[in-house]
């Protein structure tokens, strides 16, 4: 079947005239009783803790990306798409994703909940508070901050240097007017000082209930925080449990450490839990929504933020190395038109057969399929069709892959849902069979900070090296002197490009990697390293998303996608 | 029986001991259905907004209190200990109350859930996140304020004067840090001005939600939100429906609408829905959730913040006036100790029978009483009996009470639950069959602002006059010139006295009252009057009660109160 626009309704109109199942069903399904689960309305339920620590029986598929472009790659959906697949195939599978952000919902984006006859739902619920768990993380970050700024008010005994907070405060919300401020004016109101807002997805507490595999683990991440250091010479770390802090943070996220369960848009069940952003932060759904998902179902399809430099590095070196997973098989995603644009082409030439820009962007994915494999990981190539693409692009695509030695499928989840993405399923199912994954991190974390670094810039990003700002020097000198070096990098770069500059599209060679800043996530378990310019508070555009939404009096929904 | 303290254990002992009953049970009683509600967990519920507009049947009985002391009075346990008594002697009594705020429950004042053995549950959930009301109400006005910012920042096409922006950022949190700031600090990071934070029930969205009688109506209040003025000698109002933010923060507030049902410890139906604070804002639970008990039971009990001077005065005046309620009975709540600070004891001397400073209080309840007579509402006082309380002491309570042809009764609900608040519901009961009621607010909404606020000055606190500010002469001025005085006010005044002077108790005489500050809540539908100091932002203690708060291993939690 050849997609057709007219054929296919936006994706809340599919969404809203879904007919859902109980919540209770979907359970039933994976083995779960009607009293293992806590329903929140009809369609959402928190999943209990002990599914995420009984025994792995499933296998771990990434489905991951080239670079994003604004030509949309759809790697949400196809995560969507192919779970639906493999369960139109016979097999129990489950899908693990991350919960969206308001920021974004608002912003421009839209949700996240995939799209077409490929989607999650509720998607309206899943776009807006959900099981309200980014809420939790917002107010324990939020509890951390005042009760910091009220440690400065009443006398400062742990010596904090106000010039030297490092734990900014948070909100799920695109809001520009945040991203730098000086709070404590005003006689009676604190200590005057700078401060920052960062978006949740950001936030480090994020991280921690992304990695964290039990409440145990949750509040000892929570404890080593650093919020600041102390004054003077000595610069001590001074953390969250100095400030007394961690037993009501731990309670505040009692519930948003547990996974939720939902269902795909053909009855299958979605585990979404957490969403730290793959540019800023390490990019996946929780530990504990993965191994769920492992114990329950015989495929987990799991998914990671923007391109392979970003999510998959991540998922590969930082979480699946926390939590001793073992991915079997990733899905690199791709289409013909960003492939187009990795090629040269600018967004309003894309609508036309251009096979000479198709064939300039192609060494994109060869990139990308190398990035995985060197995680002992075999690829497929997922070439998710779009209504312009021609059958000669789409043949030159699938030769090309062919070229490298990995297997492609042609995905038309978004007209189709799960038929569309059989063959890919079908292809995946092969990689399976072969079992050729030898699952290793990139780098031993024993290692110095800058060497793990450069590794995954020339590894990963092809650089010929690394450019560390004084500031970045000053700071890995300071992290590897209090003892909180021997971690994961967890890099924070633009998605666009393999660089840190993101108008650079294609293979750039030639380039370095600009650190401007390192800091210590010692909650969360890693050094971020910051390259180039990454924002950490998105602003909205000049006609938000948000404009356009509404309640209609019938209680359904306009304008969210 | 006497009450004994070594018999009583903690409130989260009790809470966390006692069986609940699943919430669907309890909406059974209630003529509800499985498929009426929508659980969220096992013992937690939104109602339907179907039972919001249903017909009442059920007679409203108001808890109000004296001044509040440090003695404690315990409106909400005596709140709930009705409740309890009522359902006892056989009647289908419901419970209205707030939902608490994160910041109390934090600070030092601990959850509001009631204690001992009249309190609502799972204690726990409610004082944390409950069903996200209050996390959406906070999303809402952070959309607002971002998208305001982002208009600033966008060439300002509304031509707002940014030193004349009123609408605040909010958060649920003790956090007196950020009272007052400078945002939009940086280049390309919008607009820079001054910004303050108003803890959420200060929030005029909190308000909103307290008095919006559907979906409708909610998205027309939202709309009527000013959130500043044109520049220049113009100085029009900007509304957020001039910014088209509407719709979106009506979607935000979708579920945070409906009333939530939760069960007292003697498994008997609460609903809990909204928590404008009772000094700077309105104080009632949300005029849906009133309803909806006024659909589903013959009695609903609820409650209004802090003495009758506060949480009454607005319940009657804003709240039963938009809602066009008919309230029957008042219950005001004293206790002998807090009588005694009234009467001049400190709080070190209130443990030994103090007969002369307990006679020197009781023109303190007189007050009240009349207060709320003056709305033509019937008074019962409840005699909130506490452990030190010597028979001397309660006698001379009751026999002044009688004096003021009032009924009285002692009330032991915190020790002995429900079977402790029989006597008291019998009064009550008595009180409603003679059917005295004849429920009239204080003033026309029609008169001038000037007027209104001196007749609650004068007629309810007992002040010779009101003095205004220049600032506020100026306000009232701008509001009577835009059309936006027709409204009822929404006086802001410390709770501790009737005057504006915290520090002045018992019944003063021959003082003025000072109004700093007058701005118009046109979403909420009233005119705010601030008198003397009022923090809309909290601060911690220097050993906050968060510090003693934690997650044990059970699960169970520790140091919530």
């Amino acid at each position: 079947m050849t997609p057709s626009a007219s054929r296919v309704p936006s994706d809340i109109e599919i969404a809203q005239s879904a007919t859902m199942r109980p919540i209770r069903d979907v359970a039933m399904d994976l083995g779960l009783g009607a009293d293992d689960i806590d329903p929140y309305g009809r369609y959402k339920a928190k999943l209990p803790m002990s599914v995420t620590s009984a025994p792995p029986r499933g296998r771990l598929v990434l489905v991951t990306a080239i670079s994003p472009t604004p030509a949309g790659e759809g790697k949400s959906t196809v995560s969507v798409g192919l779970s639906q697949a493999f369960r139109r195939l016979g097999h129990n599978a489950i899908l693990c994703m991350r919960e969206p952000s308001l920021g974004p919902v608002f912003g421009v984006k839209g949700g996240a909940a995939g799209g077409g006859y490929s989607q999650v739902l509720p998607m309206d619920d899943i776009n807006l508070h959900f099981t309200g768990d980014f809420h939790a993380i917002s107010s324990t970050h939020a509890l951390l901050a005042a009760m910091l700024d009220n440690h400065l008010y009443h006398g400062n005994a742990l010596g904090l240097d106000p010039k030297r907070i490092s734990w900014p405060r948070t909100i799920d919300m695109n809001d520009r007017a945040l991203r730098q401020a000086i709070i404590g004016v005003g006689a009676g109101n604190g200590m005057m000082r700078e401060e920052r807002w960062v978006i949740i997805p950001a936030s480090e507490i994020m991280a921690i209930v992304a990695l964290a595999s039990d409440a145990e683990d949750l509040e000892r991440r929570l404890g080593n925080i650093v919020v600041g250091t102390t004054g003077g010479k000595d610069k001590r770390p001074v953390r969250a449990r100095d400030l007394n802090a961690t037993g009501a943070m731990t309670l505040l996220l009692k519930d948003a450490l547990r996974p939720n369960l939902v269902q795909t848009l053909e009855g299958g069940p979605a585990i979404l839990h957490c969403g730290p952003f793959g540019n800023i932060a390490h990019g996946c759904n929780s530990l504990v929504a993965t191994r769920a998902g492992l114990a329950l179902g015989d495929i987990v399809v799991t998914e990671a933020g923007f391109g392979s430099d970003l999510g998959a590095e991540k998922f590969f070196d930082i979480k699946c190395r926390f939590g001793g997973l073992n991915p079997e098989a990733a899905v690199l995603v791709t289409t013909v038109r960003s492939l187009k644009m990795q090629g040269g082409l600018p967004k309003n030439a894309l609508d036309v057969e251009d096979l000479g820009a198709l064939e300039r962007g192609l060494p994109h994915v060869a990139h990308h399929v190398r990035n995985v494999q060197q995680f002992g990981v075999p690829v497929v190539v997922a070439l998710n069709r779009r209504l312009s693409d021609t059958d000669a692009e789409l043949q030159m695509v699938a030769d090309y892959v062919a070229t490298l030695g990995v297997r492609v499928a042609l995905a038309n989840v978004w007209a189709e849902g799960g038929a569309g993405g059989e063959e890919l399923a079908r292809e995946v199912l092969a990689e399976l069979a072969e079992g050729t994954a030898a699952f290793r991190p990139l780098y031993d974390t024993a290692r110095p900070i800058r060497e793990k670094i450069t590794t995954v810039a020339q590894r990963v990003y092809g650089a010929d090296g690394v450019d560390f700002s004084a500031a970045a020097e000053k700071s890995i000198d300071w992290l590897e002197a209090n003892g909180m070096a021997d971690t994961p990098v967890c890099m924070a770069k633009t998605q666009y490009s393999l660089t840190d500059d993101p108008s650079r599209l294609g293979v750039p060679t030639g380039f370095r990697v600009t650190v401007n800043e390192v800091y210590g996530s010692s909650g969360a378990g890693f050094v971020v390293a910051k390259c180039g310019d990454i924002m950490t508070m998105p602003g909205l555009a000049k006609v938000p998303a948000a404009e356009g939404m509404r309640l209609r009096p019938d209680g359904t929904i306009e304008g969210l996608s």
